[in-house]
């Protein structure tokens, strides 16, 4: 347990200093921490992103994980309702009011009434690595019964490399026990850097609405002991609810657009993010995983509800996706700034037919690109703040 | 156990008339068939092909699954060997001695001292469907303990459809409990005819010399317990140990090359039928889908040897692959065979830059696609004759 030596949590942030409602809590429960792993790997690189409208006893469930890494949560919603954190979590809290206030006349690119407000989590994070999960999200079991430790599968994921340019039959090449097989061009062997680490979920499935509807009483109970790259030029369905990147290798792609109060949809705030993240890291030649860890989604949403959301965006992915996958970054784009703003021309000028709410989100795409170059105005030195 | 009164092992075939050395063995030993599944699917639509070069003593443990279907042995090596098959199967075995007989001048194309020779039996066989196994592969458990009837899964890869154009994060959508997750588009749900189902190996993986010399002692056990598309555009390793493909969609282009005998490569075969397949699949629409099932591969082969057969293949494929990975085969070409003559001329001209070797696997591309269609004339109908 020495690492309970070094936790410092006396030490007040720049971030805690400059925004009031940002606290952080002290008492460390002896009884708790007997069971978190001795050793958390980037205990001061990662942050843990959480967007919520409600007290956070979901917390209880993952500190033996969770409670050696900072927390920052979104508030969404009424900020005057006061949201509570159980004792022993390290965390900066931020609402509307918040939000409004460090980004002036850019708030509104961040979203309202949605959980797309998270991305502001990443906005105002200073590490390298973030990991983002809902509220409704608890502890799986594998197999064997035991506890699955999602963050440190994550943080694997994303320390070892991935495979974009070739499929590997046996999967995460890397893992213990596994390799390359036979005929894997050894030129590619070394792989390339991995940006984003894709969860998936035991219980409830991330289905669409019409899904849910047709199969309400589906669930997920196939535990599938893989990780694997998706390949470069294939496109997938990012979910946010239990998702692991490099912040500093992809971190300004990764934003969850225009959603719900006052937008003609939601749901699809992460899938946009998937969708950019993916045509820039194949750009750029960074890797995105799927598979291990899973989480237990205890709740399935409300599919009436989730249709109202989604009706625009099952309609406008059949043109979306046939746009990421054609969309074609030029050699000059090498930033994530560059590639995104690029994208968001591109948007405009393609999607802005299918829809004008497309140039609306071009528009937020831009900001959300100001924004984060003036909270993050170090980040091209390449270094983390951390 | 109704199926047994459809098994009509009296009527013989038109290969067994026509070739003298196939034999059909008729005793049914009651003590294996209680253990046959009730419903052999495609019982009279697969073939299954096997090379070897030794007694077919491995048939045993895959009685209960195999049983009920045609076999194809392609004998490898000195064709005045006699290679015994246990009683109760229902075979046809071709020599080397046959293969020039049948094919003639044309002969040459079918490799010699080497598995590569399987494909003769994917030539000959008339039936709609094909899988092919090693004589080193047993029946493997799921972690429940449970024999895996690789065969029957197999079927089930190809009777449903492939999703190559986009990524289903749960893995094969069409399995009982999964589904197309959330932002998977509508229009891609009804899938593609899948063209091949690439099965894998626990206890020995399929690695190359270099890796079995630094890993002697590796065995895979993990269970994965998935079946995914390998997506449009992504190449892929393929291993001829545990495969079965739609013979009538993508039979002429599974061609296992010039390995083995008077040849300076080995153990490339099936890669290169992989790489050819997944391309005109791609072109063509079809879908590879790879993962369960799972056999139990007994023995490592000699990576001493493994490597002298490997080494120029190790060194090609860093040029081969790039070349898979780029080729673009016309609009014109809408037939399997169309697109394997193409591909002929585009390996000749250019992997004829990279070993002279190409031109001679370029020639043999084009004698292999017109015993193909010597030997199925009415293929073009669309009919198996099966």
């Amino acid at each position: 347990m020495a690492f309970l030596l070094n936790v410092d949590r006396t030490k007040q942030t720049d971030l805690e200093f400059v925004f009031p409602s940002c606290r952080t809590r002290e008492k460390l429960e002896a009884v708790a921490m007997a069971a978190v792993p001795s050793t958390p790997l980037l205990k001061d690189e990662l942050d843990i992103v959480i967007p919520t409208i409600r007290n956070l006893d979901f917390l209880e469930m993952w500190r033996p994980f969770f409670q050696p890494y900072h927390l920052i949560i979104v508030q969404d919603g009424d900020p005057s309702k006061k949201i509570t954190v159980p004792d022993g979590f390290d965390y900066e809290l931020y609402n509307r009011n918040d939000i409004n206030r460090i980004l002036g006349p850019k708030a509104p690119c961040i979203s309202f009434k949605d959980s797309a407000c998270r991305c502001f989590g990443y906005l105002v994070s200073k590490k390298k690595y973030v990991f983002t999960i809902d509220d409704d999200c608890f502890v799986a079991k594998d197999p064997s019964g035991k506890e699955i430790n999602a963050l440190e599968q994550h943080i694997n994921n994303l320390l070892t490399p991935s495979t974009p340019f070739f499929f590997n039959t046996l999967y995460d090449p890397y893992r213990e026990g596994a390799d390359f097989v036979r005929g894997y061009p050894f030129s590619l062997r070394e792989g390339v850097q991995t940006a984003v680490s894709h969860g998936l979920w035991l219980n409830i499935p991330d289905y669409d609405a019409p899904t849910q509807l047709v199969k309400p009483h589906e669930r997920n109970t196939r535990y599938v002991d893989a990780v694997l790259t998706v390949p470069k030029g294939a496109q997938f369905p990012m979910c946010g609810m239990n998702l692991a990147f490099n912040r500093q290798l992809i971190g300004p792609a990764m934003y969850f657009g225009l959603m719900g109060d006052s937008q003609p949809i939601g749901r699809y705030d992460d899938m946009w993010a998937g969708w950019c993240v993916k045509v820039i890291c194949d750009h750029l030649g960074y890797g995105v995983k799927t598979g291990l860890p899973y989480i237990w989604h205890s709740k399935a949403s409300n599919p009436f509800v989730n249709l109202k959301k989604e009706y625009n965006g099952i309609y406008w992915q059949e043109d979306v996706i046939p746009f990421f996958e054609a969309v074609k970054l030029p050699k000059e784009s090498t930033t994530v700034q560059e590639c995104y703003i690029e994208l968001s021309k591109q948007v405009r000028e393609k999607l802005g037919k299918v829809d004008v709410y497309f140039n609306k989100l071009a528009d937020a795409m831009v900001t959300w690109i100001e924004a984060w170059d003036e909270l993050n105005p170090s980040e091209n030195s390449g270094t983390s703040t951390a």
